[in-house]
């Protein structure tokens, strides 16, 4: 891959750190308060269905997240649900913001490698800004990174709002992460240039059909692989 | 005031548009919903203590918010609140979210005068990214931002943040807005310039003592006032 690029976004969420993980175990919580009301699938389905239908509305991150579980205990109690139950559902999202930060192996190698070259680092990701500073402020590896972009959702249009906003060409940007629909294909779409490096979890509304065929795209298996390519 | 700026901020809700009142009809409403269990004044300060707890972990935006209305719910109700009042407690947020955009007076004649010059305009705000992108493009003054920076909290080491993440030195920077407590004293804090345009109503936590004197600071009745001092 060519190497002169400007600037370099990094995806944050199961990325630089551990994440979907957190909500799956979340979820699971949940499923088993809902468990005197419906099976596991059930609970998971409608969950589901509710954060697509609430994605428009609430966006990405835990509070939309913790709102759409709380409707969610709604539905499937038929109303039902007691103020207890929504009490503990409150508390598990309270509890999936203040998740340790825990950081993908290699990273901090990675990113060492990476501060050597005349590259800004950026991290780029649809999370809650909030969130993600903390985590960031969290993680020790706030000094490579210039600054965090947040973009409420990450299609070719707001790839592009983003290079406009620090004036930046396609060709001179390249964007690392774990999901291929969000950090590689609308990049690779607008002329930018894309590493893949998968999670071994991604959420099912993120996931797309393989995609490898690409001058501009790279798959990895692990973020140190960087080191060899950059 | 000097008016060489290279680029001038605008704080978003109550600044650009109409926002306070909003939240102060969503809480009457709310109000009403809890009148089973205490009065008005005890539902008021149960939930601005609850959403000031709640700041650091949800950051600002309506999704924190209606989560401190439920939380807000559980306590005065002594944990009694059937989920019927749940559900229009987030009902109630979600129609806080869809509220119409309403711009205030003199924001368009003030913009198209400004867009004469040769200065960059962003939206600087704290609200949530999701909804200041749904606003501003429902707002028909889109064209006049080059972008938003949403920021987790406005305080002094936000505003250096935001400077350096796009290249700017302090005393080339103005930002405008309601609140002397985010938009103003930080600014002028670390060498900026601020424009106070105070609103009818002001969220209690952003109440400051008033402020005068400042050599890179004035306050103005109404927005269109701008015109005659950049």
């Amino acid at each position: 891959m060519k190497n002169n690029f400007k600037v370099i976004g990094f995806d944050a969420d199961d990325t630089l750190w551990i994440n979907e993980s957190y909500y799956r175990e979340t979820e699971e919580a949940f499923f088993k308060l809902l468990s005197q009301f419906c099976d596991r699938d059930t609970a998971s389905a409608v969950l589901l269905k509710q954060e697509v239908m609430n994605l428009n509305l609430y966006g990405y991150g835990a509070k939309g997240f913790c709102l759409s579980m709380l409707e969610t205990a709604l539905t499937v109690s038929e109303q039902r649900v007691q103020a207890d139950t929504i009490g503990e559902i409150i508390n598990l999202g309270k509890e999936l913001i203040n998740k340790p930060l825990v950081l993908l192996d290699g990273v901090v190698e990675t990113l060492d490698y990476l501060k050597g070259k005349n590259i800004r680092l950026i991290v780029a990701t649809k999370g809650d800004l909030l969130d993600q500073e903390r985590k960031l402020g969290n993680s020790g590896i706030e000094k490579y990174f210039h600054h965090i972009e947040i973009m409420s959702e990450k299609k070719e249009e707001n790839y592009r709002n983003l290079l406009s906003s620090i004036d930046l060409r396609p060709e001179e940007f390249l964007m690392i992460g774990n999901s291929l629909k969000s950090d590689v294909l609308p990049v690779l779409e607008i002329g930018g240039y894309g590493i893949h490096v998968p999670y071994h979890t991604t959420w099912q509304h993120e996931v797309v059909d393989d995609f490898t065929d690409h001058s501009r795209y790279l798959e990895l298996k692990k973020i140190t692989e960087i080191m060899g390519v950059i």
